[in-house]
């Protein structure tokens, strides 16, 4: 074979242990918690050795911090995906809205709220995780803008668009324990009125 | 001493050690998270001995969810105690609304954050809190549609309530890692703004 193929298999097979290592750790994160996400744990449901899970990443913070990333990046495009169709409805706002409530309230989100809750009394881990949240709380918002095609230099707008996702986090928040999508899905209906309302208001 | 005073002196004394009891468990929850919060670090810390402590709550599970419960109560104490002065403010919905966000950025909310997300993965814990979250939940948002003095008779307006205890919740959340107290005051105004707007438009 040429080594330039074998180089290029080498890194695709690289990539997809490193994916499979993230996955599992989201997995489980949500079965069993931040204490049973062990990399002992992570390295067997992923079906990868220890000597190859310690290559891709040295310490457990890493591991999920990492994973949390990935899932969330990989989320955000999977709402982009559905964004062409959502931006022609006639009820954009409500359809945006709750795309943006369903992408909360994920598997997803209860991975990074067992990181979040472990960073609070976790100094190392809580310096990641600040930085992380950064960076996803700039692109969530980044994407709630151009999906609801909101004018940001309109007074008011910015913090429309943002109480839209803290909403969206409170209300899945409230679907940890039990499935409250019925409850969610009025609230949601009332407050995409509100914010259309607003946006209107605001770009009149 | 007559028996009919050192029953009530006993009585005093025991209603004593369990409010300790309690207040010590939300702040080894503050302080050091779920796992942190052992019945052994919470004794230690209120000044009670196993024996005491084991007379009150006979397992950790009940002592955590007890005292999540009692701080959540004294808190919405606390919130009734301001609400008078709120009530007569001509910017009312604004002044409630910032009380409403202040009382979840709290050390209650997290403590309650640490209980609610171990209940996810612990089947008996997920129990009790379930049904603690319905009748904090409910006392909650009665004491919304009180101060904010909302008639739920009319179309959206519970939805409307609703919406703000679940920002307040998303807010709180974002609260937790880093000090959030600026921009939550700007979210807040907004809300507050369009909240009132909807109010008197179903009022209308």
């Amino acid at each position: 074979m040429a080594p330039e193929l074998t180089r290029q298999r080498q890194a695709d097979r690289s990539r997809e242990t490193r994916r499979k290592l993230m996955e599992a750790t989201v997995e489980c994160l949500v079965a069993h918690g931040w204490s049973g996400t062990t990399t002992t744990a992570v390295a067997e449901l992923a079906g990868v050795s220890r000597g190859a899970q310690l290559h891709h990443f040295r310490t457990r913070n890493e591991l999920v911090t990492a994973a949390v990333e990935h899932v969330g990046a990989q989320s955000a495009e999977q709402l982009l995906a559905r964004a062409d169709a959502v931006r022609a409805r006639p009820d954009r706002t409500r359809a945006v809205v709750e795309l943006i409530a369903d992408f909360y309230a994920s598997p997803m989100f209860t991975a990074a709220l067992e990181l979040w809750v472990a960073a609070r009394t976790d100094p190392d881990l809580k310096q990641v995780v600040v930085a992380l949240e950064v960076r996803l709380g700039r692109e969530c918002h980044r994407l709630a803008v151009d999906l609801l095609g909101a004018d940001e230099s309109r007074a008011g707008v910015r913090e429309a668009v943002q109480a839209t996702l803290d909403l969206a986090r409170g209300l899945a928040l409230a679907n940890q324990l039990t499935d409250d999508s019925r409850r969610r899905a009025k609230i949601v209906r009332r407050w995409a009125a509100m914010l259309d309302s607003a946006l209107v208001e605001e770009r009149s």
